[in-house]
């Protein structure tokens, strides 16, 4: 059998597989594991607080392209989605070493516009460069890794599998605009300069939610996810996790405004199945939702309810209770399409 | 410039320089950072212990070529380079992340068998592979992040920067048996099945000297690297980053005895700049190495010496005390050869 047809998430169940004999309880690693393979990220009890672990790649003509991503750009995106997956933790972010593969004839000019892009990410979050590797490749390939904790030891953090049945389903911003702009780009779609830039900005420059993430975990909030793959497919990783179901408004979905006025009726598939805003999705109680949406800078809008039953996936209904179907879905590597 | 012009050195000090903001002293990250960008990893102060992360790539036709080393050995290789850093620092090993890209056609039985490799070595190790990321590439390639932590938090630790004028350098175990063995798959060469089975241990089975690593540690070592590039690189990448010359006695490098039997007057070669032996480096004084030697299980053998001087780089010398040419340099990426 080829990886194309076991897909994404069968790859990584066998990963886990293979990898559980490291994880026994018996050994000293094992012994302080809290959240091993399947979550936004790693986690073990610390001496003083949890730490937290993630890593990704970014590949050209994988997860970029140069034709749509300029260097320093590719580095602020590349460590970006790494530390959303902290803030999807609930956590701090540390410490991050940078693995970069590069093509011999690359310009030196280029490859220190992408380590700026990196280090001004990393200013920004407080994140130190402390190390990585070098090394020749076909494409341009980043796997950067991300060191974390939380503020305390007491082992409670965000998870896709937090979730309980009768929670609300609430996310943070806007949704749509980062693949909009992506879209922009690619078909070379022409729109005023407002539009365009808020486009631009989306899709090129994403900033994790960090604040918001450690404000949800002091409030009590007990699951979450970013949005990288799409608002559906990671609601259905919190559904898989949690062994749940989800009931969605597709009304109640807080599309981009500029992206509703830019994209008519395709602007909800956007906002549903598009990716990369890496804004939070998470559930908890109504009145949690409620005093946490007193407190955040940025919106926070209830789109839906988890729901105890068979179907343990994400169901879309409208205004009036039809249900809605979206026209794809998620991201997911591997699979032929 | 291109890339391939700079060299890798260059390219490391370039981002260095671009990233060192992140690691300023007014931070908090920055704060507690005690090894930064360019040793085998880096180190701050944890709450109880001094900890440590590296990362190393493993890219398809760049570090391997699955014609010589199998799916198994590739997994076991990928995280062996990176325990072997942690050894270089005197470390404990303890958790991994492992960052996979795959072409889609890829078998996934050949995938399973990869992750065997990585987790025969993890549990030999004691170490706990917790996350991850899987992604669609154009060639295989592992980036493998290996956190570890030294025992007690007084701050010490092997560094390439530690030697001093006056210490003696010394090898663990046998050289060139690794570089030996790539030369056999890749050339073809046929030897005795013991000559055979020892080349190929040491080319697809290296094992990290990590209980070798903390016990040069505990008995006061300072300087140290694990020899991945080829003895006189990484000599020379000690010479470096401690502002000395070193002067190696090439009659006295521990060429594996297989290696001298089956390769004649190239053995020497292999052993001073073969690379991928994974034995340790490390330089102190004459007694501590003493004292060392006896505690060992596996040989250790003084080469040379640590000296002051203008030269900042490693001279060859011959029992007589002449002038030992090297045929060719150490492993450097990007250099066009």
């Amino acid at each position: 059998m080829k990886v194309s047809e076991l897909g994404e998430f069968g790859l990584i169940a066998l990963i886990a597989e293979v990898a559980a004999p490291t994880q026994q309880k018996e050994t000293p690693a094992g012994s302080n594991l809290l959240i091993g393979i399947g979550d936004d990220a790693a986690a073990w009890r610390g001496k003083a607080a949890v730490q937290l672990v993630t890593v990704d790649s970014f590949i050209q003509d994988v997860h970029f392209s140069l034709d749509v991503t300029p260097w320093w750009e590719v580095g602020w995106k590349a460590l970006a989605v790494n530390l959303s997956d902290i803030a999807a933790m609930g956590g701090i972010t540390e410490y991050a070493v940078v693995s970069l593969a590069l093509p011999e004839d690359t310009e030196v000019e280029d490859v220190r516009a992408l380590y700026q892009g990196v280090t001004a990410l990393a200013l920004e979050s407080g994140v130190a460069i402390v190390g990585g590797d070098t090394s020749r490749g076909p494409q341009v390939a980043l796997n950067i890794t991300v060191l974390g904790s939380t503020l305390n030891r007491d082992e409670k953090m965000l998870t896709r599998s937090g979730a309980k049945a009768g929670d609300k389903i609430a996310v943070t911003g806007y949704l749509g605009a980062a693949s909009a702009g992506w879209e922009m780009f690619a078909k070379k779609l022409r729109f005023d300069a407002g539009t365009t830039a808020r486009l631009k900005e989306a899709f090129l420059h994403p900033r994790p939610r960090l604040a918001e993430g450690r404000l949800l975990l002091e409030q009590g909030v007990e699951a979450a996810i970013d949005i990288s793959d799409g608002l559906v497919a990671d609601l259905g990783h919190i559904c898989q996790a949690s062994r749940l179901g989800a009931r969605v408004d597709v009304n109640a979905v807080p599309v981009d405004p500029v992206v509703k006025a830019a994209f008519a009726e395709r602007a909800l598939e956007l906002a549903l199945s598009g990716g990369e805003d890496y804004e939070l999705l998470f559930t908890a109680s109504a009145g949690v939702i409620s005093r946490i949406t007193k407190m955040m800078e940025c919106p926070v809008t209830v789109i839906g309810d988890m729901v105890a039953g068979p179907e343990n996936g994400v169901a879309l209904f409208d205004r009036e209770g039809n249900s809605f179907k979206l026209p794809s879905g998620g991201w997911e590597h591997f699979r032929q399409r």
